[in-house]
C-alpha cells in the first residue's frame, strides 16, 4: 500500500463535517479503491466549538492560509465559501506550494476559476470542483471526461434547490412566494439572506462553470442574463398549469450562431418533460450533443453528505494520481466566449398583462405584437371569479420569436396606456 | 505536446466506424483535453468492405490478435463482441503486451471481467468499459469514481433499449409483443436473433458489471435471477394501467440481509416515478446510497455515436494516464458475493390468473394466499366485454411479502384445479 493521502480541510460547516465523517466511515473502501488511505490530518474553522468530530486527531489551524501551506498535508479541501477573502487566499496558498485543491466553492471558481486553473496547471496539480455544481450529481466529471468526444450544443439545468423547492411548493399547495421562502429558511434550505439564491446568482455561478466545461470557453459569469424567481405569482403558476407547463428556474447555455447564449430565468417547460418532474431540492442537468442526443443527470443538489460525497470523489482522483486540467482543457486553450446578446434569444414567450377593461384593449395588444412580426399562439382575456376592479388579466403565448421583438412590442403596449402594471414575461422552452 | 496516443480498433461495425469518425471530427478538442492527440493507427475487421472510412490511413490486420500485439499502437479498442473467441483472444493478447484496453463488450466482461482485471492490474494498465453498460450514460465512471465515498444500497436500471422500446410501444399503441419486436428488428434496434435481448440476458450481463462496481464484489452473472419480457401481454399492460403502474424490464441489485440480490425481470413501477417516464430505447440507472439518497442518469443506451462517445471517454482516461483498477478496486480485493436467493425476495406482487368460472373460485384463491400469510392489496375478478369461454381472469396484487410464499400459494392454487393456465406473476416496485 502506498503512503496515505493526507487531507487538510478548511471549513467545518455541514459539508466539512460530513467530509470528515464519510472519510472515516468509508475508510476501507476508499483505501481499496484509491490504492492508498485518504486521511484527514489537519483542519481549520472559525471556531473550535463542538461538532461531534474527533478534532483531537487533527492538527488545528486558526488560519486557513497556514493550513494550506502546511507541509503535513497533501491536498486542501476548501469549504470556507465566498468568492474572495479567506477562501481565495487559502486556495492560492495551496497552489503556490504545489498542493492540489478540492472545493465546493462556485462563487470563487466563477470569479477566479481560470486564473486558479492557470496556477494549478503550472504547479502540475488539479483543482477538483464536482461539489461546486449540483452537489451529489456528477456533472463536472461527465462534461470533463465522458463527453470530450461529443460536440455539445446545449446544457441546461435546475441548479438551485432553494428555488426549485419554492416553486414546487407554490405550485403544489397554492402558497405565496413569501410563505414558501419562509419554510425553506426554516428547513435550512435557504440562507438567512436568501437573495443570492432567489435572484438567480447562485444558479448563474454554477452555469458559468458548466458553460466553460461544455464549450471550452473561459468562465464568464458576467455574460449571463440573470433573472430570479421573486416575481413569480400564483397567477403565473395557474396560467402555466392551464397551458400545460410548469415553471422552473433554469440555467441554460446554448451554442448559437451569435455566440454562446447563457441565461438564468424562470422558464415554462412542458408538464410531460423530464425536467418538469424534478421536484423540491433535487437538481438536474440535461446535456445535448451530436454524439449523445440527450443525457440527463438528477440527484441531490445540496445536503452535507451528498456534497461531501462529491468532494470525496475528487479526493479519490487526487489519490489515484489523476492530473487533469481543472476545466478539462489547459486554461490557456480556453476560448474567449463570444456572448450572444439576450436580444437575439429565440424562443416562445408567455406574457401576462393587467389591462384596463375597455373595448379594444386586447385587439390593440395583439396588433402591437403583429407589428413586430410576432405570431401569437394563444391569447386569453378573462376575469377570474372574485376579481374586481377596472383591470383584467390578458395572458398570451407566442410562437418562437426574438427577445428584441417581444421587448419592443411590450414597450409599445405600455406606451399605449392599456396596461396598469409592468408586464410579466416568462420564456417558454418546449424541448 | 506529448506523443499521440495511438489507437488500434478491432471491429468496424456501427460503433467502430463511429469511433473512427468521432476521433477525427473531435481531434482538436480531444488533443486539447487529453494533452495529446488520440489517433487511430491500425484496425481489424472481418472484411475490408467499403464503410465510408479512410481505411488507407490505417494499418490493416486480418487477425485481431496480431492487431492487439502490434507495437505500433498504445491501446486496443475491442468492438468485436461475444463472450469468448476473437474478442477474448484479442483483449488477452493486448494485456499480455501491457497494452490498455477499452471495450464495449458486456458479455466478455460479465464472463471474464475479473480474470482480465487481474491481468490488467498486473500489467499496470486499465480496462475501460463505460460503453459496455447503458451506452452513452456515464454510469461506470459514476460508480467507479464519484460514489466511492458512499455506501450503495441499491442499483437498478432500464439497461436494454430493445425491451424498453417493445414495452413502450405495446403500452402506447396496444400492439402485440410480436408486432413490436418485428418493428424493433426493422428499425435495427433488435438483432436478427433477439433472444439474448428479450429474454433478459443482455440486461443481466450489464447488471452483473454494475453490481460489482456498486458493491465491490466479484462479477457474478450466474447469481442473477433472469426473466425476460416474452410473457407480457396486453392483459398485463391494461391491468398495470388500471392499477397505476407501467411495466419495465429492470435489472436490480440490492444489498439485503441475506446477501446481494441480483434480479432481472419485468417490473411494475408507479406511473409517476421517474423510471416509468423512460421510454423507447432510452436507458436509465438509479442509484441509492447513504450519502446520495437518489441519483439517476438517463440517456441513449445504444446507437453508434453514443456508444462511441463512451469509448472515447475511456480513451481520454488512457491518454491522461489514469490508472485505475477496472472494477474500481483491485480485483484481488473484490469480495465473493453472498447470493441472496430469489426465494427470500421481499416485495409486492401482481398475479394474473385465468380461473374456471364457478362459484367460490376467487374465495379459494384468496384463502390459499392467506394460508401463506400473504396480505392482498386488491383482487378483481372481471370478464371483459367480448370475452367468452369458461375462464375468467382474476387479477390480484399483494402487499410486501416473500417470493417463497407467493410461489407456494400459486402452486397450491394450481393444485386446486381452479386455473386454466400457468399464472402470470410480475413483481411490483413501489419506490
Amino acid at each position: 500500500m502506498n503512503q496515505p493521502l493526507r487531507v487538510a480541510v478548511a471549513g467545518l460547516g455541514t459539508v466539512g463535517a460530513a467530509v470528515v465523517q464519510l472519510l472515516d466511515r468509508r475508510a476501507n473502501a476508499l483505501a481499496s479503491g484509491s490504492g492508498r488511505a485518504i486521511e484527514v490530518r489537519a483542519v481549520s474553522a472559525r471556531s473550535r466549538r463542538e461538532r461531534g468530530l474527533p478534532l483531537d486527531r487533527f492538527t488545528w489551524f486558526d488560519d486557513p492560509v497556514a493550513l494550506a501551506r502546511d507541509p503535513g498535508t497533501d491536498v486542501l479541501v476548501e469549504l470556507i465559501g465566498g468568492e474572495g477573502g479567506a477562501a481565495l487566499d487559502a486556495v492560492s496558498a495551496a497552489l503556490e506550494v504545489g498542493k492540489p485543491v478540492v472545493t465546493a466553492n462556485k462563487a470563487l471558481l466563477a470569479r477566479h476559476g481560470v486564473e486558479l486553473a492557470v496556477r494549478a496547471e503550472a504547479a502540475g496539480v488539479t483543482v477538483g470542483f464536482e461539489a461546486a455544481v449540483a452537489g451529489g450529481v456528477p456533472i463536472v466529471r461527465t462534461l470533463r471526461e465522458s463527453l470530450l468526444g461529443a460536440r455539445i450544443e446545449r446544457v441546461r439545468g435546475i441548479l438551485n434547490g432553494t428555488c426549485n423547492y419554492i416553486l414546487t411548493r407554490m405550485e403544489a399547495e397554492g402558497l405565496t412566494f413569501a410563505e414558501c421562502l419562509a419554510d425553506a429558511q426554516r428547513l435550512g434550505y435557504a440562507e438567512a439572506d436568501p437573495a443570492f439564491d432567489i435572484e438567480g446568482h447562485d444558479t448563474a455561478h454554477k452555469l458559468a462553470l458548466l458553460t466553460s466545461l461544455a464549450f471550452g470557453t473561459r468562465v464568464d459569469p458576467d455574460g449571463i442574463h440573470v433573472e430570479g424567481i421573486t416575481s413569480i405569482t400564483q397567477a403565473d403558476l395557474r396560467a402555466a398549469d392551464e397551458l400545460g407547463f410548469r415553471i422552473k428556474l433554469l440555467g441554460v447555455a446554448t451554442r448559437t450562431e451569435a455566440g454562446i447564449e447563457q441565461r438564468v430565468h424562470p422558464t415554462m417547460v412542458p408538464k410531460g418533460s423530464s425536467i418538469a418532474q424534478v421536484e423540491h431540492v433535487t437538481n438536474a442537468v440535461a446535456i445535448e450533443s451530436d454524439a449523445v442526443p440527450q443525457l440527463a443527470l438528477m440527484g441531490p443538489g445540496a445536503g452535507g453528505e451528498a456534497t461531501a460525497s462529491a468532494v470525496i470523489g475528487d479526493l479519490v482522483d487526487v489519490a489515484r494520481g489523476l492530473r487533469v486540467a481543472p476545466f478539462g482543457r489547459p486554461a490557456a486553450e480556453l476560448a474567449e466566449p463570444v456572448r450572444a446578446p439576450m436580444q437575439t434569444h429565440r424562443g416562445g414567450y408567455y406574457v401576462r398583462l393587467l389591462v384596463q377593461d375597455r373595448p379594444g384593449a386586447a385587439a390593440a395588444i395583439a396588433s402591437r405584437l403583429a407589428e413586430q412580426g410576432i405570431s401569437l399562439e394563444s391569447i386569453v382575456q378573462r376575469r377570474r371569479p372574485g376579481q374586481d376592479g377596472d383591470a383584467v388579466p390578458v395572458i398570451l403565448t407566442t410562437h418562437a420569436t426574438h427577445e428584441a421583438a417581444v421587448r419592443a412590442a411590450l414597450a409599445a403596449v405600455s406606451g399605449d396606456g392599456h396596461v396598469t402594471q409592468a408586464p410579466q414575461l416568462i420564456r417558454i422552452e418546449r424541448e
